[in-house]
């Protein structure tokens, strides 16, 4: 059994605290909030807290708070020797204070308090700086159902970097399209099967493998239509980008 | 019953094959393609033929070919009046001989031979010149389980290069990724969760409430430092773009 003590209630702290809640052999013993009315209404479930020097003792503090926020957060944390860490992409291991026995559990997942999501679908990078925190974490990850993977400080802020590429990027081709076909009256439902089965793709086969269409054909006829179809200047930039980028990739 | 005539045996023609072979109220009477071999394995279940002058008669023709293809094809046809169409996002109406009824059945989705495809995820858009034709297609693409939409050759075009970006851009995104993590020893596998909630999300919220992020948040402290992260200048140039085109939309 791992006693958990969690730090934050945003987006990723409010689904820790589900997946924690409801994990068998993790004991949730204390919720912490600098403002208490967006845990208030959990607090027939777990003990909650505005007050750190409030804090239970317990294996693990989890600090899921904005990246500015976890090295004064746990500065400010009232004990020592205890195992802290935090679930960002870009903070390091050692912004935590070195009062602590530190590590990371970051989730590699899109969060948002609306969307529920399933933690065997959140691959958990674990960074520690002793071996014995990392088997913590790892028993952790595996209580969650998650997928775990030791990742150091340098692949984490890489994993970080392409989260962006495949997360933040993609979303905004999306957007293009939704911008395009809303221009000509047509119905962004129509490409959602599309954009699925493009995600699907990839996971059994490579990026590389899985691509087709007129830039990798190197088609110059439908590249031409294409880009004199579109009537955004910013639409045509990434268009032409793209299109080099995958002509490089596949020799053309 | 709607009877029909199947021609081609690339991508498309064979996931139709094998969905209008499942269908009830379809007739699949013939499969033609100009060589053999890839449909010889399918005799015992269809008629098949490499001869137009062996075509038998039925209320659609579907020419699945490579676009160049059609338009010859569709004059090389020995008859006429009959509805004809072609299953292709670029090519117009008006390329099929105009001897032929005429119409559009576009799939848009994207076809393998190796992956399965439920049609029931295969949004159809239809185009006719006659009323009586886009019912014929329209009674088809329910036949097949599909959704079907009605599109004019304009908005079909737009659809094709929407497509690009969602699809063929998209991936490239995910190629990107994989070369950045490989670069660093770090298992793609990790990032494939995320890229299939990315896909998911944008199927209830739109792209633009979907987006998250440094660009969205202007953190100009994580931008650099991505910059500096990226090795390649490629990269670099896509990060900019994209990341120049999320802060635009996002009033940034
Ligand atoms: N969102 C994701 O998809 C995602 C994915 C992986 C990792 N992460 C990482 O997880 C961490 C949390 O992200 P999030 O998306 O959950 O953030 P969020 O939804 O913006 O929530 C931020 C939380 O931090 C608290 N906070 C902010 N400033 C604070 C301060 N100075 N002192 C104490 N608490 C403070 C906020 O408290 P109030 O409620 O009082 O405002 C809130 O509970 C970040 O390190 C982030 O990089 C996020
Ligand atoms: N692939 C997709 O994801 C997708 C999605 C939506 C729409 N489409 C459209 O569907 C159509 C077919 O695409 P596909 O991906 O199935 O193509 P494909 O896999 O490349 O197959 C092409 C087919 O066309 C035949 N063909 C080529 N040139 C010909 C000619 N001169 N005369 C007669 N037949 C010829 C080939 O015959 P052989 O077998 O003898 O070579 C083959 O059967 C295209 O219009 C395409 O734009 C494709």
């Amino acid at each position: 059994m791992i006693s958990v003590v969690l730090i934050g209630a945003g987006n990723v702290a409010t689904h820790l605290y589900h997946a924690l809640n409801k994990a068998k052999n993790v004991d949730l013993r204390q919720w912490y909030n600098r403002s208490l009315p967006s845990i208030e209404s959990y607090k027939n479930q777990v003990s909650i807290t505005n007050n750190l020097n409030d804090l239970v003792e317990a294996d693990v503090y989890i600090i899921a708070v904005s990246d500015d926020a976890v090295k004064p957060l746990s500065i400010a944390l009232p004990f020592e020797n205890r195992l802290v860490v935090h679930t960002s992409g870009s903070v390091g291991i050692h912004d935590l204070d070195k009062k602590h026995k530190r590590g990371v559990l970051y989730p590699l997942q899109t969060f948002s308090k609306s969307s529920e999501l399933d933690f065997s679908n959140v691959p958990i990078c674990i960074e520690t700086l002793e071996k014995e925190d990392f088997k913590t974490l790892s028993t952790l990850a595996k209580a969650l159902g998650s997928t775990y993977y030791k990742i150091n400080t340098e692949q984490r802020q890489t994993l970080h970097l392409s989260a962006v590429f495949v997360n933040n990027f993609t979303n905004q081709l999306y957007r293009v399209a939704h911008e395009i076909s809303d221009a000509k009256s047509i119905d962004f439902d129509i490409l959602k099967p599309l954009i699925l089965e493009t995600a699907k793709k990839v996971q059994h086969i490579s990026p590389y493998m899985a691509q087709t269409g007129p830039a990798k054909r190197n088609d110059k006829k439908t590249i031409k239509k294409h880009l004199k179809l579109l009537e955004h200047q910013d639409h045509k930039a990434i268009y032409q980008l793209l299109t080099n980028a995958i002509k490089k990739t596949h020799g053309r």
